[in-house]
């Protein structure tokens, strides 16, 4: 029997999918149809973006499952009206390019290379960086993205600390959990990277308070979500000196609008929401992946635990 | 007995050294006092830098070996009066601080990341780069260091490329060697990386001629030698577009005259000889390591080849 995938998302998307994810599902045996436009009690799975049309899901009678097309689900979590399971966007793709900006900007600001890509003027400045088993790096948030990414840095040699809220392990990795393991996460980070989900918890967890325990002069990286970070508390950190550099690609309101004082702050780095990019090749694996796994009455993967928002 | 250990190198050098040398000699169990003069006949060892005053070693009549500060041989491999063992730098630090900038570079690149560094102008330019598995890399040079960086690289994704004059074998790389394998490796480059050593052999490998040989708007890394590239032609190059950007750390004349049109250049990054720097610390570590072999009667490490010139 023939499948109905309802691709729930921005015109641009569906440029970017039509052909990945009938092809995806055809290799993983799916004899589906994928179309952007499906009468609602027809529709089997929804593929979703948050920012789609499709806001109300009580049309949608005989859905099966939402598979969300983005890692953040925190604009469809709260959603009364999804009562099915919703799959968070794992993509391998997503996963690499993610390592990918972290590991290039960590080492970045290790190497201190803006100084050289800005500084094209004629002086040798013969400053030999420390090695990365010098500098240490916290990464906030030890889900699936955090731990990938603390294990490569730890494998360049950089010192990591992974905090989370509940207690983790990984291999190679100083792993802090709790109020007071976030307190000592922060006082090591020469570097830090927020790769925390978007709930009510973590709203702000960057402020004014937990700004000052980290060393003076540290580098902030925010692959994460924008509301991670309190703003204003930000901005005052970065004028007293205290950061000395953030490399941001969340943002509260994306894009970023051109009168926020980020684009024009010389110890800014604002990045499109590149780092968490999907794929479209890779995504499409993964979506189809998990509606072979319903048809086939096995456990899907990545389902999103609603209680906790992630 | 108490080995003599002279200190041959500029007196900047020295103030590195100082401390830790006699400090990694000492936890070596090698009696030894180490100074930056002595008379010459009671010289045992020649800790060197090829820019240091010692020219003519013809006076060192006790002289056991020549331990070289700098991972280069090329200044002192052709030294008619050398006749004792010299052995190269092999650091663990230079190893790494090496991976460390090969590494970043790449990853500055594939991400393209000067554009959000240089481009703070409130324009969200949503690039997605590709992932690392789709951006070939080659490494001209396979010996400790072109190796290290290969595997790293490999292991972020990166398809790797490694050529060598000789065949050689690295997991995860696709070795070649000779005059063909060199056409086929840059032939596939989109980022290519030059850790050759410098000899007569390998001066101007990147020429008119090779550089045309690369797809168009690869990228070249020279964290290697000045000598490496014709410099005209890669001027030449740029231009036209056949290299999109060279990131160079080592030239013919050091530090690079700043009349030098790679200053200017718009499409060049210099960096000052910072990818190959020994560290004190874990370089003192490796001379001493060497000395307690010599003594114990046991094979000295990273002996050079002195037909082969590295």
């Amino acid at each position: 029997m023939t499948v109905n995938v309802l691709f729930a998302a921005k015109d641009e998307a569906w440029e970017k999918y039509s052909q990945h994810l009938p092809e995806a599902l055809k290799e993983v045996g799916i004899d589906a149809k994928v179309s952007p436009s499906f009468p609602p009690e027809e529709v089997d799975y929804i593929v979703y973006a948050p920012n789609s049309s499709v806001q109300d899901f009580t049309p949608y009678t005989r859905l099966k499952a939402v598979l969300n097309l983005w890692a953040g689900v925190e604009d469809v979590v709260g959603n009364q009206t999804l009562k099915v399971p919703l799959a968070r966007m794992v993509d391998h793709g997503l996963t690499r390019g993610m390592i990918e900006w972290v590991t290039g900007h960590v080492l970045r600001h290790h190497l201190g290379m803006d100084l050289h890509i800005h500084g094209q003027d004629g002086k040798w400045r013969a400053y030999v960086p420390p090695l990365a088993e010098e500098r240490p790096v916290t990464i906030l948030g030890m889900g699936e993205l955090g731990t990938a990414c603390a294990q490569t840095l730890a494998g360049l040699g950089f010192p990591v600390t992974g905090w989370s809220r509940s207690p983790k392990q990984a291999e190679g990795i100083t792993c802090l959990s709790g109020p007071l393991g976030l307190k000592e996460a922060l006082s090591k980070a020469q570097i830090l990277v927020l790769l925390l989900p978007a709930t009510a918890a973590t709203e702000n967890t960057l402020n004014e308070e937990t700004l000052a325990q980290l060393p003076k002069g540290a580098v902030v990286l925010n692959p994460g979500r924008g509301a991670l970070i309190d703003d204003k508390a930000m901005l005052r950190a970065l004028e007293s000196g205290q950061i000395s550099h953030a490399t941001l690609d969340a943002f509260r309101n994306e894009p970023l609008p051109v009168t926020h004082p980020y684009w024009a702050h010389s110890k800014v780095t604002v990045t499109p929401h590149i780092a968490s990019a999907t794929r479209p090749r890779t995504a499409a694996r993964s979506v189809a992946e998990n509606i072979r796994r319903r048809e086939a009455g096995e456990p899907m993967l990545n389902l999103v635990d609603r209680a906790l928002g992630y």
